[in-house]
């Protein structure tokens, strides 16, 4: 539990370092930083930076909540293959030395584990007994909580339901599965699709909008509010894609309640939270089944608000 | 716990009663019934004949499996489409007056959950602390252990793989979804499909094996083992539908260990465990994430000997 100064939870994205600072609970201060793509010491200083750019004096605790295959007991990256960084780089140790405190003091873990104990503790499954959040961004992550806990497995590999089969033998996933919700629902996947139907003659304003740059959620949110087609039709094939893979976690762990977050979901708002909702009840093997998809309440500071909580 | 007498687990299928009786923890005496098909009445004297035909004198306390929704606190069956069988039927209270115990001395579960209990507790996942069993018979059922206890879920819905998506908008399964993993693998699916390709033309022993009577397990097994290519062909989609749900399951929740039981996986045999467990392999988006899948020990008995543990 935090001493005397604050709390620091550290959301470590792909492209952002999102900081916030707790005391008594509240949130006192935040910052934001670009994500280096120097490498691993070049990260841990963005992140000291980011924690001294929120002028909060000592610093009692850190949590970083980081994408990738987490070594919780080590405090290292063992993998992230959306950070420029190296292999089983020892990140909580770094980061200590850099804020000048203990190492014992700064905690790292997964980020969608970590949001997700934000959303279950603070944000829209608060009080849930069982939940599943899903985050749809650049890929497609998730966690499960059962009986009240963060549910993390032998492996640490629980809620990968970006994994998750929604049509055996379809669209080649990242991960190089076939078929996986993520393939159907992620941005990025979301783009390379955009593209190639752009290339192949299909009108849309989804590259034009994106121009040079990677095409970014608001696009998509843009692209579906002006009607384009295509982004209506790729965005509608992402919520049935949602649909399935979560009607599936239903019929396997039976849940009531599932948190629906993220970039691309948070950009695109309560239609496509409500789409997806829909697509869900369709599928359910049991009708009437008592099963609602929620927004999640936290936004982007969801994954920083829960690395604090692995002080909590 | 039992006290004096014998306790005795009952697995009320839709067409056998199998019953066991267990003292000092082994299996004593076993007897098996046709079951009836003339309502819940029917039914309760028939189980209470099964008890009866064993000869173990005294009986202490009655564990029941039975398909469809239960009530376990009320030992109603609320509905079973498997069954001949009323609505609500108080099948524990029936039982214990054809009897002669005291209502408070039966139990009634899903036949699924105590089947699964048994493979936990006795069979092939004894020990494990995280496991996902299978059952592939006329449909496709499963119970989930985690953390060492079988998980119920909030609805009592828990592990219902056969209704899991492996195929969006694919074949309709008999709960009215599309796609369902037991559109692919379970046998009533597998005869209509059977039946379906053979009335199209393609060549098959299995409809010829048959005869008037329904397509058996046993007929799978023997048209497989003549080199009947339909057959071949359809449970090659039979594993590989099973591959996609069960990577699924592990992506969602990290199994590590899978117990493939049932009627047709139980006379199918190790070649169709070894290609269930390489259809998964093919599917973790992990690669060689050691992921393992087994073949149920307890066969027909199963649901009898998990009923038993009703009292355990």
């Amino acid at each position: 539990m935090s001493g005397a100064g604050v709390v620091v939870g550290v959301d470590l994205g792909g492209t952002k370092i999102q900081a916030v600072a707790i005391a008594a609970g509240d949130v006192v201060a935040d910052a934001k930083l670009p994500t280096p793509t120097r490498g691993g010491a070049a990260i841990a200083s963005a992140i000291a930076d980011a924690v001294g750019a929120m002028g909060i004096g000592e610093v009692d605790r850190i949590g970083i909540g980081a994408p990738g295959v987490i070594d919780r007991a080590a405090g290292t990256i063992v993998k992230a293959p959306n950070l420029a960084i190296e292999s089983s780089v020892p990140l909580a140790r770094l980061v200590a030395q850099h804020v000048g405190i203990d190492a014992e003091r700064v905690a790292l873990d997964n980020d969608v584990n970590v949001a997700t104990m934000a959303e279950h503790r603070r944000g829209a499954a608060a009080g849930a007994e069982d939940a599943l959040c899903v985050f749809v961004g650049t890929g497609v992550g998730g966690g499960l909580v059962l009986g009240g806990e963060l549910r993390r497995g032998a492996r640490g590999l629980t809620g990968e339901i970006g994994h998750v089969v929604v049509r055996d033998g379809g669209r080649r996933c990242g991960c190089g599965g076939l078929g996986h919700l993520e393939s159907y629902a992620g941005r990025r996947a979301l783009e390379d699709e955009a593209r190639r139907r752009h290339a192949d003659g299909a009108p849309t304003k989804l590259v034009e909008l994106a121009g040079d740059e990677r095409m970014k959620s608001s696009v998509f949110a843009k692209a579906v509010a002006a009607g384009d087609e295509l982004a209506i039709e790729l965005l509608d094939e992402a919520a049935e894609a949602l649909g399935a893979a979560l009607a599936s976690a239903v019929a396997l762990v039976d849940l009531d309640l599932i948190v629906l977050g993220g970039g691309l979901a948070d950009k695109l708002g309560e239609p496509f939270r409500a789409a997806v909702d829909d697509a869900v009840r369709r599928r359910l093997f049991v009708p009437d089944l008592p099963v609602r998809v929620v927004a999640a309440t936290l936004g982007d500071h969801a994954g920083a608000i829960g690395a604090t909580l692995l002080w909590a």
